[in-house]
């Protein structure tokens, strides 16, 4: 299913800045019975960015409508709402851009995180370094070269994800979700200032250990650092919490943290 | 004028992974009197970036035929070549991918570079500071929000471009070009490890230099440091060598040494 600017079309202009210069951005979100999870954290991320880049907006009668529209019916799905600053001429230019195109889509739940949430996944660490860019970081740009670059190389190894540092050795996230870890019984995640994306499902995680009081540390850990962690997991909205059971040589038996934080968080 | 993988065809596929994570590259060539200029080096710049991305390039014999298709009787234009991994489905993967969109667009030439080669231009610095990605860095890639947002900012101020530094201050290009200066008779331009486009015309500088035997430094610079040199130019396929004749406060008068390099720099 696909909604294009609220039409069933299947095609975009060729001069969508979209497509010239990742002019945009984009959000993914996991559908439920017909309904968006987190829908609001999904809005307010998709705010930040219009505001960011200044790209209007549909309204959100009109954004929400739309999903409605292509998550009816939707047991399990993948939502995506993709924003661009619409077609335009040559050069970088965004001026007299007037109508944004937004592309809302519906694909299946990958299956497989089922599995990998009771079960955990093997990590390696990645050779790929992010850049550091304080502009973008945080934002779910349509800017995604560097992820896809790093997808090549996780699929030439045989693990399940990678854990991805910037050019200072930074670690950052996975391929495509936050890390999380626990050491004697503080929670800790990567600071998201100079590359990363700010999930929603790691904002809810933030919350959460709130709520638990857990106490939480947000850091610039090295690689090796990690080397000493009691458990780990990764998080996006699509696969929700994951446990890590190996990572490099390590084996990693204890769950029962994130298995805590997989129960508490619930789309309220 | 439009080619889409050979044919006239004004529309793209909105699961293209152009659109979805910027995959793919492009290159912008000046085209005279129905001839591409510098045409070797714009396909060697498709070549490096079909090898970096695992993107593969349509032969260069269709490559050429649909070129020039797309430019026969434009006596001055703007070819655009583009070239993205294709539709594919959700996710970073790029698996599966056969069928690589090439998009050949011709545009009209910005009729003020004449004007601009001629009796230069003013610059500012500019207050966006581009990230640091050593891995993209030099290639011409679809990830260009860095550059829509620079435009932004050149749109508010009152001058014709922008030189751009990156996250630690070092001088990288401008706006949409590269930029050079003299000092006591050497050439300098900034190194490109870090961000920033390898251009075309940039290489065409660096090779006349080298055959008119001005000594080339290739470098990391400051800002503040340009307020020594003795002439200022930038450059890209599309306008040539222009001149700077303000950047700051300062009113640089001397284009003799950027004139003998446009008088050079031909296409053969």
């Amino acid at each position: 299913m696909m909604l294009i600017n609220g039409e069933p079309n299947r095609q975009i202009s060729p001069a969508d800045r979209g497509l010239a210069y990742g002019d945009g951005f984009f959000t993914t979100a996991k559908v439920v019975r017909g309904k968006v999870e987190f829908w609001r954290d999904h809005v307010e991320r998709l705010m930040l960015a219009s505001k960011k880049f200044a790209i209007e907006l549909p309204s959100l009668l009109t954004l929400f409508s739309e999903v409605q529209t292509a998550i009816a019916g939707v047991e399990l799905g993948c939502l995506k709402i993709l924003i661009t600053r619409g077609e335009g001429g040559r050069g970088y230019s965004g001026a007299g851009c007037e109508n944004p195109t937004r592309i809302i889509s519906v694909t299946p739940w990958p299956a497989q995180y089922q599995l990998w949430q009771r079960s955990g996944i093997a990590l390696a660490p990645c050779q790929y370094q992010l850049g550091l860019n304080p502009q973008l970081a945080g934002y779910k740009t349509l800017n995604r070269l560097d992820q896809v670059l790093i997808k090549q190389e996780l699929e030439s190894l045989d693990v399940d994800d990678v854990i991805v540092c910037d050019i200072n050795g930074y670690v950052v996230e996975s391929s495509a979700a936050n890390v999380f870890w626990f050491e004697q019984g503080t929670l800790y995640t990567p600071d998201l200032s100079q590359a990363g994306v700010n999930g929603v499902m790691r904002k809810q995680v933030l919350r959460c250990a709130e709520q638990l009081e857990i106490p939480v540390n947000i850091v610039k850990f090295k690689l090796d650092q990690l080397a000493q962690v009691d458990s780990m997991f990764i998080t996006n909205t699509l696969m929700g919490l994951v446990p890590i059971k190996q990572f490099q040589q390590r084996v990693l038996t204890d769950f029962s943290l994130v298995q805590r934080l997989q129960q508490e968080i619930k789309d309220d």
